[in-house]
């Protein structure tokens, strides 16, 4: 049986200096694969994770016993067919599946290292990652792809080793995190530090989490994963098991039942000081930036070809920003596709069963490969 | 010098019967007036204010020592000119600045009612305003109007006193709270009942309050109430008093310290109780239900001329659900204007300087009175 503690991981040796100016090594990356690596070992595709996700990627998460984050697109037969691929995904750094993050132990003191982990970045997530390619002795990636948090991660992976993918599938994300997207993200670690059980992030050795503050978190994060339409079309002011309004603050509507108990799940799979430090590495990730305001230069070296998805209704990561992405890589020479798939589902299409776009993704490889 | 002991109030003496089941009389309805009701007294305007609005409209509110939440569109020579018009806004019931709200005293026990107050509704603030009409003797208000909640409660005073607004101009808002609307609100108050000092609401009578929570409420309400370009344009990823990111979860964004200030002044003004009361009040709203899904039936007796506005970039009451009313009117023969006023500053563009929005509240007072 799989358990946080015998987790597959690789164990880095190799020094690896963060943004922040710290090196850091001995350091673990959890990861998953599916499906087998031919011979050739050119059949490799690296998903990049959100958020929330974790390396459990398809059939049952060992951890939390659902459904892995991208089970509609991965699996045999599927749009990501691990009958044909390999598919490998690793924990982020500063993630709470098994990679280095908060809740892993200062061997030198013992204890969790809270907020004693520094303030990572996508960058630094993509190159502890790079490691898996020399555990797995691949050469070139087939594919990389993600989605939201993983489409940066696919972004910056191109633009640090623009040799070591053959495809690149960004999805519903941007190039540079919006001051709307700051705000939003800012309001979750607000409300995690509120908690007075967060307790400045010491709290791994107390009894006490910071559940509420993560939950609200979350609930606010959720609102912004669905549109509109989407939410009035499931949800509307549907009464949650009454006939009529209670007149008090109990979840009268099935949304706020619904929002309620997607913030208190969440915390069941999920760790605060995570949160804290990968909705910072988020806000923090700006290629046009890096690239001194000319996102084109990201790309500039790279052959790999990009296929960019965006949704309709995803007002997270709107189409406009996924279209500068494809403007820098057509102003880069670079073999770029792009659709943009009409969805009410919003930001969260990516992870749901969107037949146009699971269909875009499986005729992309399959022309590809 | 007003304080909130000394504020203008009438004590409503008629009992009135809440959507709740509850009877309430010898309430306070807390008023403020601007300009001089002439011998006619067919120059009044009623203004209803928003969920975290009150009676001071225009000038200096004597409590806050802030501008009052109108004062770009009220005052002598402005929009709502006061030089001409007699302009009345009251605090809802369910507010904390001289209404009858959870920050009352129970008579019975002497200490405030907290969640003893009752659950109240849009219409049950209506019907308690109603009675400053009988206060001021006046037969026929020249007009009703309000932003946010406060067009809300406009469109509810017509269908409830069809007779009493010769003109009506309700501005960004909806008949009908939709599940987007009703989850934002959902997740402020989540944020308040998290925090252990809001203790089931009965903080008054320690010495602690809830403000972490509300503070969370405020910011996240306020990122609802600009646009994405909006911030995007007076924010982007401008830095706050530094030349680089500082690896930490200080305020490196301007973003991120500009929604902590919002955050820590709201809760020196506003109460957490009253904020939980009166955004249950906008999530009950649903004119369509109460008039059985025909909302054209709301109006169908009035004689009112109305003028509905929106804003362009508002995706909190968008266009779209503003052009319901107008339809409705329009269904029930009423007289209806509509305008949808660009601009990038979001849902607060009506508290905003925003000239068309302003020239356009003026043209149609002027050329109706």
């Amino acid at each position: 049986m799989i358990t946080k503690e015998n987790i597959k991981k690789i164990i880095v040796k190799k020094p690896l200096t963060l943004d922040c100016g710290k090196i850091i090594n001995n350091y673990p990356i959890a990861y998953e694969t599916y499906g087998t690596l031919n011979e050739k070992k050119d059949n490799a595709i690296l998903a990049f994770h959100a958020l929330t996700g974790d390396q459990f990627v398809s059939g049952t998460n060992p951890i939390t016993n659902k459904s892995g984050w991208w089970s509609y697109a991965v699996g045999p037969g599927k749009a990501i067919d691990t009958k044909k691929f390999f598919v490998i995904c690793a924990n982020v750094i500063g993630g709470c599946m098994g990679s280095y993050g908060p809740d892993s132990i200062d061997p030198t003191t013992n204890k969790t290292l809270g907020t004693n982990f520094p303030v990572i970045t996508i960058n630094d997530m993509v190159n502890a990652q790079y490691n898996l390619l020399e555990f797995f002795k691949i050469d070139q990636l087939f594919c990389i792809t993600g989605g939201s948090m993983g489409g940066m991660q696919v972004l910056q992976f191109v633009a640090n080793y623009p040799d070591k993918a053959k495809t690149a599938i960004p999805i519903a994300c941007t190039a540079s995190h919006s001051a709307q997207n700051i705000a939003l993200n800012e309001l979750g670690r607000q409300a995690i530090m509120a908690d007075q059980n967060w307790n400045k992030g010491n709290y791994f050795n107390t009894n006490l989490s910071p559940d509420k503050g993560l939950a609200i978190a979350r609930m606010a994060a959720h609102i912004t994963y669905l549109s509109k339409k989407g939410l009035q079309e499931k949800f509307g002011r549907k009464l949650q098991e009454r006939d009529d309004l209670k007149f008090s603050f109990d979840a009268d509507f099935q949304i706020e039942s619904y929002l309620r108990h997607q913030g208190s799940v969440f915390v069941d799979r999920f760790d605060a000081n995570s949160y804290l430090y990968i909705t910072r590495a988020m806000d923090y990730f700006d290629l046009i930036k890096q690239y001194n305001g000319n996102l084109s230069e990201a790309f500039k070296t790279s052959k790999t070809k990009f296929f960019i998805i965006s949704f309709t209704s995803d007002w997270l990561y709107p189409t406009s920003e996924n279209k500068e992405i494809v403007i820098a890589l057509n102003s880069a020479g670079a073999d770029v596709g792009f659709i943009e798939i009409t969805s009410d589902k919003g930001h969260d299409s990516f992870l749901l069963d969107v037949p146009d776009f699971l269909k875009s993704i499986k005729k992309f490889l399959e022309a590809n490969y």
